[in-house]
């Protein structure tokens, strides 16, 4: 069992039901999710000590979030309750040959205002800072606030863990160029999920396998050790083929392609993926059986409503050890 | 028929299902309402012609709002469609000894940014224009518009009901000072929707009844002519008394107390009691049985889910004519 | 355990959600009634042996009803299945001061045609025969088609229950004068459930009392020697008084009062008291045991969403026997 | 922006959850359609003027009807409240291998009666007249109706479209030979959604492609532009593929096809196909791009609980643009 | 038509809902199954006179358990009421490449306490008595009054037939060796329903095909004239492929592989294929359309909610006429 | 902010839809609750450290019991997870006069094998330990557990609250003569939770008033320092009147009597008693202030759907400050 930090924003899903649009009919289902949220969900349902650090309004919908955080397992004694609303969004589930699609709603959110943390505290007894590129993507406190965190835990001897998540959308809202932000996160990084699209965007330098990207990442930021991706290939939004590659300085490891047929849910995927490969570090083991763990992870995530990864360790290994999947009785 | 134009925002409304609190479990209900849109839909299941004049966002939520009203058949072509958030609130309704809640999530709506609206042509062949005091305590440049709109139509004989509808927490988070702003619109409304304390707040003088509230207005105010409110009782969540009082220059009518028993749905009530009042004067007819209306309007919409009166007149008479309410078969 | 044999209509109910209006949103919730099935049902969740004679349509409509008898123990052999539709009935439940409202579609049913019955044999070793003045009130058919039945009845020694159910709007619809129909069909019955209002309808002769009426009654009938009725007082669409009246033609019994109140499902409360005087009647007692037995079975009814009543004889005894009605555990 | 008028019935469709049989449990879910209020309803997504003419009770199902057509944009001031009943259809959805099943209940709808409409007002100024062949299906006064609508839009100059729709049940109801009828039909069109099978009924040559089909029609019905059609193979329930095909005087137009797996709901298909093609022609562009529109339009509705295909076309185009779909975000 | 009667535990299954863990959202759906009672009622929707003969609790649960079988057409009178718990099982359905899993929760049962049944009488007229290999897997009680049952359907020449259906966990719970107990009721079956693996593990002779290990079984198994089994393939928890195998000691019959996609609930699979081939069996017919039917009867079950197979002969026959399934309309 | 222990099972309720009867149609509603846990859950929401010690299966079942609890703020770090079923109750809610039904299925449950727990480590650092007479009603281990950690925290400074909750039918079961059990509990405790009828049945000593009952306590347990209960009159399933009392060795107080009608979830009213006077002798303040505050605690809970009192100390406060209910906005 290791123990993880994990800094983000937590927002609340409101989703339309199965096969409709949103608000075709007035019932709507709530998620509580964020990207660093359902990493620290997945490593606490895997048994280690998850904390979040965040921010969130006094209200009923944020004392619900951290409710649901903490039902799941997850220390939310730092979460900061204070002024600002809740971050929300808005899902249309997608289906078939029909894309999801999301309307984000968390402007002038608690947590876009940054409020201070006391990290060195927060950091105390730390073994991973978990940091995403969604929060520098909201604005400039919040990516000093995560720059700043990431450098407590360097300072400290926490190692840092970041993925990259780049959304365009997010920057252009900002009205930003993201690049020499995220300059700065990459060089903080001890681990990254990252493509060569993300490494290119950030380093200038294109590469056409992952292996050359991280090639590119390695040489710049000399703090960089292990850069993981997943391949996904979407055949619909209900069919997808996903594989994992991660690369050290050293290695090259990938894993086989999974076929994740008659999706559930498929956000949060590459969140259960991070969390299955933070896990896998944290437990030791072959690069090999840490990758696939991840993967495993990022599969079943699909099959489960709701940004969490509810999955266990159990369940994870299951899956890999199944060639088709029967019922448990 | 008569034709109505009312001016406010559109809210979309986020509840609890019954007896749970918000988010205790991951369902939330949805309905569109909006004090003037509330008054707008009843006016038109009363076989009026209703044009809603407000500004959603250019999404998925705003135009599902835009459709609810279309729904019922109120006019939505001068609703403007533009940047900024839907107007959210978050409800958890009240049972018994419990009280309703409600978590505003409005700012930086689209409505609140005020778009120009032309007025001379949206009101043109109207009869009336209602407008409340919800929009004067939003911002500086909702209270303009609407103070706007008011007085471009007394430039052109459009009559002009304004409800009251004092909501201090929206005044304290604007952070001003409510009463010049409200006396600005006392001074241009033809019917008023207020009682003794509404009109003790902005003229600065109490009167213990509303005959004495409504002298008071009359002096102060030339254009007024007619001041109506209801007097609620409130013994429970669900469980209230309802009557109505409406004073003009020269009479005073009241009806009985109606027993509001097993309510299903508290929001709107003031709303189809305007609506119902509104739909009289237009349809003529005495006060006495114009107030009965405005209050069995109001009565009904207590048993309706949704923030809209979904009466028809024929149901409001219908209630007004029993003294039980057995089954129609 | 007495031998009942039920014949009428059965009606597919489609109802709103409670506190909508119908289709408000698009969800219907299904029940299967219809005022002699009704009867039936409730007579085997006595205990006895319960027999339904009707006709419906030869789809999964048709076929889901009689499932539905037969789940609560009631005998369906005697259903035929043919050509016609499904009788459906729409129904927007009331609340509070909001009345109830029902779209009937039953025009055209498979019970409309009126198959033949051989009513020798479905007869054979029962000891009442269960009818109500709905089946006459559909058109010429359906009511020879009782009428036959009653005959038969009769001529074979069994007894004849008629709920007389006067239905203003279904005898417009077939456009005919009910009074020379339900005058044979007084004529018939053992026992009658039927107030001072129906008697005055049949018999043109008014009476002020329950006693009075069945004085009428009794002299124009000679085989009756029972009649029975609740009298209910109709508060809110929530909130009843309900209380029973049976005149013999030697003795008049009266219940107290109930107080119903927080109403679940009005419909079918007549129908539950039908069946439980007629188990009265089959397990013999004294006359204000069963009077009371009928009106606690009604009163249970309305706490049971649906047409039927589905309390056992327990239940009622456990009813009658309470002051309050706390939790059972 | 074009005008179109669409003429036929409009039904409530009552359906079972999701992989449960028809009344399996007591929940139905209703949806508004008809195959021509279908078409309206998406050409008005679409950006269009889309006016339903047709007829309805005038009680809370056919208003409620009616008000579905409303919130999605379609003009109903033309639509008829009348004597009659709602049309009815009751779904039990197709899962997998298990096809979805339907028990029309239909018969005696207002509809049915055929109302007289003044078609020079109501097609006054518009571009196209859509019609299907269910409304000859029904009954003789409806097919008049039908014919008479088409003939005084030929006479004004409104383009007529006709979508064959052919239902040998419905046919059968009615006990006549459609054959007749829809050569009148298929002599006023202008475009025709028709298949192979189709001409080959009505003209009693039979053709192996749609080319020769068409081909035989346009010898035979000298007004007729332009032929589409969908050419579809059914897999399972939920997977299927489609094609499209458009056949002119001068060309022949074909897609790939389309996989369409994981479908949300099949009913409204080829309606939507038909409103992509009229959206097309209305919108001009080459035949190809108008054919993988509708195609488009016809793959999204599959994913669309409801009969109505609710996309935009900026929704079509976005599916047609992409080789897969991911969350759009 | 056949009589059949089935003897075993009747159970209340609660499950998640679709995509969700187990009590992951506080909704549980409830179906009645136990693989006697699912056998029963697919051999009654058949149109066979099928009676249940077993033990429940004589409260609310048992009563409901009871009245569903009822509902299905299945005779109950031979269900005793009496101590002992509810037997439930809580079901988390699969999705995807998420195995279903299974907590059971059915000790202490009382079907479980294994009451003494008056055979003689319950088997008079019957043509088949079924039983399965869960029943001894309970208890010795439970175990020993199977045997009973099956010896007194031979003593009767009443046909036995039995379904293997092992179930390691139980017989782990049950802390016994499971093969003496199996061998003496393999002894009493003339058909089994079986594979190699069962075979194997019963007699301790492996085969590698469906031929051999019957031939084993036929050699040891006197009274045993037929073997059948499914033959199923996991590609994930909602796509199957399916076939079927049956051995007489003169012939081996085979059908083709369906494919299984999109899977509603694949509980009840194997009991709907036994009372499909019971049901051919009865029927009369070559081996071929007994086999294929009772495939047919096992993939449609698939497609529909809970642990019954509620398709028709009628539905089976019409999946296996077609190839693909387009709505029936 | 005081730290409680709260030492008993924890159950999971199952339950029926408002209105219907259990298993009526098959959706059931999943609550988690016990005497004990429903004091933890509202304790930590007054916000005081509440922790729960229990046992629970070590399946979905169990997990998922104590996900909630920790959801809701109570410390679940003593809750021993081992063999044995989940303990269940089933209940069908009342409503007006149909009172609510509960069948227990709690036997063999993981809490009934009582296990050791480490109580000088659990209770270190405790102010109270709560405990309830449900416990020793479960068997003699149970009995002995309670009275095990009574003793325990009585020996460290602990103060020891007792909460009789008598159940007849679970003393029943368990086949002894609670007197003497009830008595060594009766003399361990500091606060206890009973009413004369509690007091009479341990002693043997009948009172007519509280005040008389506990002066009978008070004299025969000399660590008992304070007895309070609350007076409820149950006039329908909902609608009750509750008041409170409380008695000292020197004071009497009692509250006014509460109107609580349109009751949602009458569960959990005694727990949310306890934990409210809990709450204001751990917070301090006068007798009256401390009883109104528990009495307005327990109102509140009926308002709350399930167990738990889900009201913070400022709901209570604001219930209490209110003569009506109307919206908090």
């Amino acid at each position: 069992m290791a123990r993880f930090v994990c800094f983000g924003e937590i927002l609340l899903r409101l989703s339309a039901p199965v096969g409709e649009l949103l608000l075709q009919t007035p019932s709507v289902r709530t998620h509580v999710g964020g990207a660093e949220a359902n990493v620290a969900v997945s490593l606490a349902k895997f048994g280690h000590d998850a904390r979040v650090v965040s921010a969130l309004p006094d209200n009923a919908l944020g004392h619900a979030a951290r409710d649901e955080l903490r039902r799941n397992g997850v220390d939310t004694n730092a979460v900061h309750f204070g002024a600002g609303r809740m971050g929300l969004y808005f899902l249309t589930p997608g289906a078939g040959r029909r894309a999801a699609d999301i309307v984000y709603d968390r402007a002038q959110s608690a947590f876009a205002s940054a409020p201070a943390f006391d990290w060195k505290s927060i950091l105390n007894g730390a073994d991973w800072l978990h940091v995403s590129g969604i929060t520098p993507a909201l604005n400039r406190a919040t990516a000093d606030a995560a720059l700043n965190a990431m450098r407590a835990a360097r300072a400290t001897g926490v190692k840092v863990s970041f993925d990259a998540n780049f959304r365009v959308k997010l920057w252009e809202a900002r009205g930003d160029d993201p690049r020499p932000t995220l300059d700065a996160f990459f060089a903080e990084a001890d681990l990254m999920f990252a493509d060569a699209r993300d490494i290119a965007l950030v380093t200038g330098e294109r590469a056409s396998t992952p292996e050359d990207a991280a090639r590119i990442a390695f040489a710049r930021y000399p703090s960089l050790h292990r850069i993981a991706a997943t391949e996904r290939k979407v055949l619909s939004a209900d069919d997808n083929e996903i594989g994992g590659v991660m690369v050290t300085r050293s290695s090259v490891t990938r894993t086989a392609s999974h076929a994740v047929t008659g999706i559930v849910d498929r956000i949060g995927g590459g969140d259960a993926f991070a969390a299955g490969l933070l896990h896998g570090l944290a437990n030791g083991g072959g690069d090999q059986q840490i990758l696939d763990f991840a993967v495993g992870a990022a599969v079943l995530k699909h099959y489960i409503a709701g940004d969490f990864n509810l999955s266990t360790a159990g369940d994870v290994d299951f899956y890999l050890s199944q060639s088709g999947v029967d019922v448990r009785r």
